[in-house]
């Protein structure tokens, strides 16, 4: 099983549908982290070209990896040890191949997409020994363009009515459950 | 359906295992709401003894109901509209109950419990008309003293692994697909 995840901050929508680069969340990458180590996933990508967010990312990493952090919580050092950081969607994908393999490329999106797959059968995939990459974008999630890489779309998450406005976080979380979380007998 | 969920921060653990009231902070706030608010929850109470707690949560609440918040972000105004401020869990317990009788109640946690309930036959009460109260702890977990009060307990989280450290927003966000997320046929 081969899964990573990839929190893209660009190409992503603003509210009006315009492309923005947004803005690195610190509670992002604590909980995306926490949740990848909890479900086995291998290496969580932080896609950014801003240098001084890279930079924060890194002060904030380096914090729980080297700085008191690492001594006042030992779970949280080993979480933050999954991240890298990157660029942008090109060094993603030369990151994340594997001897010139590009892994399936999934996105997670709240709109329906002709591309679809369903969680059952991106589970079988994955358990299947497939390597994987999940992106999930950021504010008002990921621009059509940043589309064109992926491969295939994961269905937006609902309840039984139509309010789709999870936290990227609470996606996440949901996402990696559904495709990587231990299944009741 | 009838599931409402309570986050508390008092009585609840430090990583020493020393009971404390813990601070509130914004994005729990923010991220129940919205996962509240796409699973169909009724009421999300937020549990905490102190004053300047409760008033810092009513100032958040306001600024996305009436203030500018409502009129940048309406799904946000929307999400927050199921929020509810209560000082203990007797309280809490009272606000739940309807005609004075008690919701079932159940509480998560990352350790395991004698009395422990599925997933599956959960979701089949809350399917079957039961109404449920789904209590999270904040900080290390909910104290052992505020498990008395507590009906059953769901499962601990996890992957293929023994980490079990989700941030609280991740759990609530888990376990609502859990309980109410919609199926694939």
């Amino acid at each position: 099983m081969h899964v990573d995840v990839a929190l893209v901050h660009y190409p992503v929508y603003n509210k009006n549908q315009e492309i923005i680069g947004s803005a690195v969340t610190n509670l992002d990458i604590h909980d995306i982290a926490r949740a990848g180590r909890t479900f086995g996933v291998g290496t969580f990508y932080i896609v950014t070209p801003y240098q001084d967010q890279q930079k924060l990312v890194g002060e904030i990493v380096s914090h729980w990896q080297e700085g008191y952090g690492a001594r006042y919580n030992t779970d949280r050092k080993e979480a933050l040890a999954s991240i890298v950081i990157c660029d942008d969607l090109q060094s993603l994908y030369e990151l994340a191949a594997v001897n010139g393999q590009k892994p399936l490329v999934v996105a997670t999106s709240a709109r329906e997409h002709a591309k679809n797959i369903s969680f059952g059968a991106m589970r079988q995939k994955i358990l299947g020994g497939r390597r994987v990459l999940i992106l999930f974008g950021t504010a008002w999630g990921l621009a059509e363009q940043a589309l064109a890489g992926v491969d295939t779309m994961l269905p937006p998450i609902s309840g039984d009515g139509d309010y789709r406005h999870l936290s990227v976080r609470s996606a996440v979380s949901i996402v990696l459950d559904r495709l990587l979380g231990l299944r009741e007998e």
